[in-house]
């Protein structure tokens, strides 16, 4: 079974829809990404109805910190800088996305975060 | 300019979590859908940088009536179905991704929504 993984910081102070959109930002972006690594994984996943979670970390340190340990790993990775449009500075940190990988691997490093 | 919308309904009581996740998957799954029929526009949009905003509407006919107009006017959409395995009851209507389309056109239905 394949899982994708949104990990987004929570010291940002967005609203609930900004949060939906940087979310969907990387969800895109990593599902893109595995699609050219991986493409019969991203197929795969697409088809059995994008299995996914959304988990918080505190702030930009720990964002890294996962998001390090993920690409270590070999999991298809792609972190998000918004542009500050709006609510945030620019090129502020704001979340990555994980996969579509292997579940059982994905729940290896990210099992332990709590969901947003 | 491309822009993709996201339409959620307000009335869910669900987590910004579980939230994300469902616009995430209506991203996604519109995304898909402007790729098979107008591959140029969903290419140009990812590389613009995925310029999306996410809207609310107060329910399930609301949200069914702003689906049916975009669909009417030839936009790319996708109506997301919740499983039901965790916060809502099984096939409940939750969001609709729209585009990426001509910036103008979406906002010609959706303009008058407020973001989430």
């Amino acid at each position: 079974m394949y899982k994708q993984a949104i990990v987004i910081r929570k010291d940002l102070g967005i609203s609930s829809g900004k949060q939906a959109g940087q979310v969907s930002h990387a969800s895109v972006s990593a599902y893109e990404k595995t699609k050219k690594t991986n493409p019969e994984i991203a197929q795969a996943w697409f088809t059995e109805g994008q299995k996914k979670i959304v988990l918080k970390v505190q702030n930009e340190s720990e964002l890294l910190d996962y998001f390090n340990q993920c690409k270590r790993a070999g999991i298809p990775c792609e972190l998000i800088r918004d542009a500050g449009h709006t609510q945030l500075e620019p090129n502020t940190l704001t979340c990555f996305g994980a996969g579509p990988w292997d579940e059982k691997e994905i729940d290896k490093i990210l099992g332990k975060l709590k969901l947003l």
